[in-house]
């Protein structure tokens, strides 16, 4: 494949930065990819496991003459990290992310961004409950969808491009406004990882039930709860930081249906719970069909294998 | 392996019984494995597939001359099957059960109980989202937990017997109260389904976001709740009205911290939210260690693979 762009510079080298890497050098993307992290210990571990052509130790140095900029950091860090490489951005480079909140980071970037450089937001839906530079693998993103964000005034020509950058990554691509991507994803990810946590949380908590035996009696259910609750403490801070008012509202609507099935419990209402778990077993068919999930039982984890 | 039961009857053939009969088959727990189900369907696959070497269409049959009957059933249906069955249960044979709840059965249970027969309650904490006759395999059980909570009175012997069964099955075994047992399973099995399913139906009704996103963008999180949300409406009806305080006790500490967190996400209290999401992570840890699940990133599930 010929490269759609020349050199991409990756800030930040977490699981979505790595996983990026690989599949750019599966499939050639890049002619070259710099790279950069914050901490010493991670660029060590990514020069010592090849991950990316050239680590900086200057991020001025990684993104200088990139065509492609790749913000892989927390939604916080997104307005001080482009605050600092603004001046040294190349004309018609473009800038994009792949932090999960966009109305935020969008209005942290905007600022910053000088005159012919473009800046369209993504966000690639694809994650495991690992962190670090160790974690990525280059099939993170095959068949999962990636959503761009692009901002008033945003070149078509260099949306198109960052399109086919993300579809030979592996992933499905659409447009959507910030807006309702903010919604969407507190719905099938924000809220889903408050309430995990959440649930783990209160397991560890519980005096009169030890957490040996939250652990050891975890096939029942809680483990599906725990791989999303083991996800990165910071990451997940600053989404439900910067995404509050989705996360809330869906929160909300969470809270008055989960109160209305207490009721339920408490009124002995069995048509009502038994209607109620009827339904939601389509969403599930749905999602299998639409090849986002495993239809092995229990995710095929290896039902009963002995460790 | 020697039989440690010459003829078990199963009562009601879904995902556990047909899991018991090839777990049994594997290791000749067994002499004869009879069965029953009230659903002609069921068990016509059941004589299709060979799952158990007899099934009669008369659950007294069924349970004639067993020394061991397993009552497999949803757990509304406990009572009522053990009162059909009681006048023809043989002297020194022991009657025990896989329901999720265990304080609700034995009361429901021991009422008809005849003299001379042993009755100990179990529950193997085991499942898939799947269920029916065709769900079942022999390693469901290996290397989980099989909780048998004896009732007073219980023949020391019998327990032992019923232990060696199920270790043969594959499972480990540990004993404990009713009580304890409601609360435990509130907490990683009863209280997680509920909000799971509390999850996929908020989302399902959320009109601002379509179905079709739900499922398309469910990567974030979301279809790890799908999953035990597909679970036997049936079954978990009758979870729910028959452990309704320990769930609803579960359920309110729950409420709690997540209006908590919520508060938190309100007033931007970034250090409250990330101590809470790293304490959690440790309970994960635990999980993978106890070998109760997969530590492959994302279940191991085959990320990215093309359906």
């Amino acid at each position: 494949m010929a490269h759609i762009y020349d050199r991409v510079a990756l800030i930040g080298l977490g699981l979505i930065a790595s996983s990026m890497f690989w599949a750019m050098k599966r499939k050639g993307l890049a002619g070259e990819v710099t790279g950069f992290a914050r901490s010493a210990e991670t660029r060590h571990i990514a020069r010592e496991i090849g991950l990316c052509d050239v680590v900086y130790d200057d991020i001025r140095e990684a993104v200088r003459g990139a065509d492609l900029v790749v913000l892989c950091v927390p939604v916080g860090a997104m307005g001080p990290v482009m605050a600092q490489i603004a001046d040294v951005l190349a004309p018609g480079a473009t800038v994009t992310d792949v932090g999960s909140v966009k109305k935020d980071v969008i209005e942290k970037i905007i600022p910053h961004l000088p005159e012919g450089v473009h800046f369209i937001a993504g966000h690639p839906l694809a994650g495991t409950e690992h962190s670090g530079p160790r974690a990525g693998f280059a099939e993170l993103f095959d068949n999962r969808w990636c959503l761009l964000v692009p901002v008033a005034g945003s070149d078509p020509a260099a949306i198109a491009r960052l399109r086919s950058f993300w579809e030979g990554i592996g992933s499905n691509v659409e447009e959507m406004d910030a807006d309702h991507h903010d919604l969407v994803v507190a719905v099938t990810s924000h809220a889903p990882h408050l309430i995990a946590y959440t649930m783990v949380g209160v397991a560890d908590d519980l005096s009169r039930v030890t957490d040996g035996e939250v652990i050891k009696y975890s096939a029942g259910g809680f483990r599906d709860f725990t791989r999303i609750a083991a996800s990165d403490p910071t990451m997940w801070r600053d989404v439900f930081l910067t995404n509050k008012e989705a996360t809330l509202e869906i929160l909300g609507r969470f809270t008055e249906e989960l109160f209305a099935l207490q009721r339920a419990i408490r009124q002995g209402d069995g048509d009502h719970l038994f209607d109620y778990f009827t339904r939601t077993r389509a969403i599930r068919r749905g999602i299998i069909e639409a090849g986002q999930d495993t239809d092995a039982a229990d995710f095929g984890r290896g039902v009963g294998r002995k460790p």
